[in-house]
């Protein structure tokens, strides 16, 4: 049984983690941390954890939760990270970040978007948690950097086309949804629900910094420098991302093709299904379980590949990801805990 | 392993019971009809279930899925189960009915609200499967009439005060909220996302057919005939029931008192969850479980009793009920299968 | 031309008040005031303006309002619009309150739920604005309170049975659902998208503060003094309120004879309408508009009397109707700026 | 005052047109037509009229239609519309058909995506109603054929760049996001609450019916043939269409000059709205209203243009746009009737 800290566990992926470790058989969160509700059970601020768990939120440093735990979630903002994440892996714990802080490798595209890293050493230890991509290392890592929600979708719906060479890198757009959970759960404006409900917009279009780690990863999987555009939208739903990924097609194949290429790249992989060819997913298909829907299909008109990808953002874009890599690093079977089936309608 | 065929399986209530028993460990679904989607895997018409089941609609008629199945839910409209009922129970085999077929122990009151009923004979055998109040005989029973979503939360909400004779029976209001999926998936105008997001409603106001079923179980309570205000309204939510219920004290205790009645009266019950005196419950805690949560205060200036019960329509108001009454009547603990928590946010 | 000033300009009724104002063809908005948004134009703020309205927030003291204006909207938190409304008053200006702060007559009445009152020698003079009950002296006073929005959908729900002296007055229980935009524009985990989709609760149990206020005005109708039970909703939705209300008849009546009353009642009025006997409203009905529609039944089983009342609660419930006291005031027709039918779907 | 006959009055755009026209000043609606609603009056298909308006459905051939009306608006499904028109235009009446009928001017073309055409002859005095573009053309035909909603929204999107020569026209990639009301008010599963609801799916991705339309409108922009990739979504909102638009530049230029660069192009219009540079327009500022908005950016790292434009697809996509072209087909100013502000929040 692993015993688990979870480092800010009250915001939404925090309490994302609570409620999908409740079921997993072979781990047990022994400590759960929080600034603003130190003292208070998780079942007060999370009724519907209530009866489920007698956990009560600390506001224990560092020491503390590694005293108690094996094995630590760091479910922080980006830049505290990676104050804390340090002291974790020199205490010999194996740590799962849940922040943007270890995700790029190389330190001054990190600065560019991001600013100043404090343990920029770290980086290249770090492993990008993205399982279908880099599962052996993550295997065998101290500290997995687990994906943004935006790339998991956009990576997982061009692995098989970039690898295979099938497009052209400079021609990729990728027009991303999110549910509003991507926004976290800390008051603001712009995320009430009469600022959201019956709205869409596009926001920090051309600027979003999850830019360069998609590119990054892109990139490695296509073998050379990339460069997208990548424009993402405020979805009025509570979770899930839906992203719409539009490329150039160098090789002159049909949506079956495709559809073969895409089975064929996923074909073992627990969370990836693959729509029959012309059909695309649905956003409640995934949401509330760990799979990556994806439908292909190719324009012949324009020459162009055209790619749909859904996932959950706080489940396989975020919590249920951390689980998977957590299971990996472990040893464990890779889908230990994570049994989820869409909650539909 | 219990092998479980779903007459019925196309609705609602019908995918939620393959959802659920997807992840039940003692049952496995061997046989789901429908007559829309007769030779469709379940996974075309149901996508969120893709890579979790084969299984394939049929058309098959009573006496082949009794060949193939121990043990039978009928998520049929009313008044078609009570044709195929009969079958099934001298096949030996046993039903949990989720229709209102056989939830009406007096047949007069039966035709009064529904109109006939072909198999009259089989009223007074059947047990009204709400297992905090009926637990020994649906333990015995070979036919459990699942309880109506409306029904489920008010009587669980006032069964502590009637059995304790803390109340006027005769002054008891419910002001009932319903999600849309409880007018399940036949294509109709008023269900249409148009029609009812942002809107709200009452409707069949004092006329709805749930009324008599409460009427029944609250006046076995009682121990005296009930009569009740029941106002059911549309919520533009996809699941879950809300209840306000109102009622004369006819003992003057506090709130912390009632809420005191309560826990003692549930103390037991794996799946009712009693807030704390002067905190409600919010749908959302319970939309995805199991579980029926309950708050109730004391409104001294006017001498009433408010109650309020939520749960998730689809699950405690039908296919997660049906099964904590499959798992009685098939000898398993009570909650086998359904250790769900809320998918929160 | 009436020259108004808006004093408070930057929430939800103070953005609407500014909206209907646009296209009221007798006022023309001179002055807005926003601590937080001074020296920004409106159409910033809301961007639905833009090209409407050149308008830019001020932070103007009273003087300087007053010396532009001739009319005057307080759109204020509770407590300070009687910081400001006696200075305007002294100014002869007229003012519209959209806070409580004028609504109670009595003062005692008055710190029993809100706490000091530092004016309580104009609570006298001040008129309550619900036009369908105290036209005449609306159109006579200096300082119109506007009602609040939960109380205009029960008070025009009740009056005619309460003037009719058809119902006893001790069993009114009044069930409430408001949408989100009741709770403001202040950022709050509360009213943010994610806690509120999906969701419903209740809040304030039996110790809302609408209460005293709404037991004042039907308390008039009744002619002697009323206590209610009164629980409102928080309703997923941007706008609207409905409120289901229940009180025990004293007369044999059928849902037609009280259809009649209430279209008796109402003959004359402009924005109330009453459903034909056994029809209900919808709030989507309404949204948009100036409406209080009403539909009213009875509940022979229980000898009840049933009545479903909605409006907008921005317009009818705030602005609206604040404009249609401005109307009265200022001698114009009552309707003038207020042709408004709601957005369907 | 101009004497309006809706032919197909009773779908959810025969029902705006109803609501618009009760605003306008120079025209009175005389006749409406519904097969479905024949003999019912308006205000019963839709209570949010009451009150509003007297009129009743009627089952008129056109011949009567004819006899009472000058001006025809047909709200009808694809198809049908062709064998109506002809003879209101015989008939010496004016026509805006809302359908797609006479939209295309390539009698090929049309059959290609559509099928065989029965009036084809018309369709070169057909003019496409989309005024920004069409006006003086509008001005003067008797049958304006009024632009699909898609086609609106990118049509305008793109009409400055593609003038002033300074995109690729070969890179054209629209991907749309439009709101259940554009699929009508016919009961179908896919429009269901439940089905919609929390979810997001791409639908008839490379071969929607609005392809051509847009093609020919931005071929006569662009002075050259085009063929551009278009997806439409399915967006959990009731109204609105919000369009994200990427192409190649060709030209080096800055957000700033594109800003200025749409400014001009509209500078007249009444409902074409330009974010300052850098900001980008949100579905809840045009619903409600008959306005388009339009925010413009450069994503210098990958040489495109980035262009989101949003309308109501009721309105500005429809109903609106049709009273717009009427105006102009009768000679009244442009925007009467039309003083619309988005319903905000």
């Amino acid at each position: 049984m692993i015993k688990v800290g979870i480092y800010g566990g009250s915001g939404y992926t925090g309490q994302e983690l609570l409620r999908l470790l409740l079921g997993h058989p072979e781990a047990k969160v022994v400590a759960a941390t929080s600034r603003r509700f130190a003292g208070t059970p998780v079942s007060e601020v999370y009724p519907a954890l209530s009866g489920r768990t007698g956990l009560v939120y600390t506001n224990d440093p560092p020491e503390a939760v590694a005293g108690l735990a094996d094995f630590i979630f760091l479910a922080l903002p980006h830049g505290v990270s990676m104050e804390i994440a340090p002291f974790f892996i020199r205490a010999g714990r194996k740590v799962v970040d849940l922040s943007a802080d270890f995700r790029i490798r190389d330190g001054v595209t990190y600065e560019a978007w991001y600013g100043r890293h404090t343990a920029a050493g770290m980086l290249e230890e770090a492993v990008y948690g993205l399982p279908e991509i880099h599962r052996d290392a993550i295997r065998k890592t101290r500290l997995t950097a687990n994906p943004g929600c935006y790339p998991t979708s956009i990576i997982l719906g061009l692995a098989p086309v970039l690898r295979s060479r099938w497009i052209d890198p400079s021609s990729v757009i990728a027009d991303s949804k999110s549910g509003v959970s991507g926004a976290g759960r800390e008051p603001q404006i712009a995320s009430l629900y009469c600022e959201v409900e019956g709205g869409f917009k596009a926001y920090k279009v051309g600027g979003h910094r999850h830019t360069p780690e998609i590119e990054q990863e892109l990139g490695l999987l296509a073998g050379r420098e990339m460069k997208i555009s990548f424009t993402p939208h405020l979805l009025p739903v509570k979770r899930g991302i839906l992203s719409t990924i539009y490329a150039k097609l160098e090789k002159n194949v049909s949506a079956a093709e495709a559809t073969v290429l895409y089975r064929e790249f996923y074909r073992e992989e627990p969370f990836v299904r693959i729509c029959r060819a012309g059909q695309f997913p649905n956003l409640s298909s995934v949401v509330g379980s760990n799979f990556c829907d994806i439908g292909v299909t190719v324009d012949k008109r324009t020459g162009r590949l055209i790619v749909v990808s859904v996932i959950d953002n706080l489940i396989k874009g975020a919590s249920g990801q951390a689980i998977q890599n957590m299971n990996l690093m472990a040893g464990l079977p890779e889908g230990t805990g994570l049994p989820l089936v869409a909650l539909y309608p």
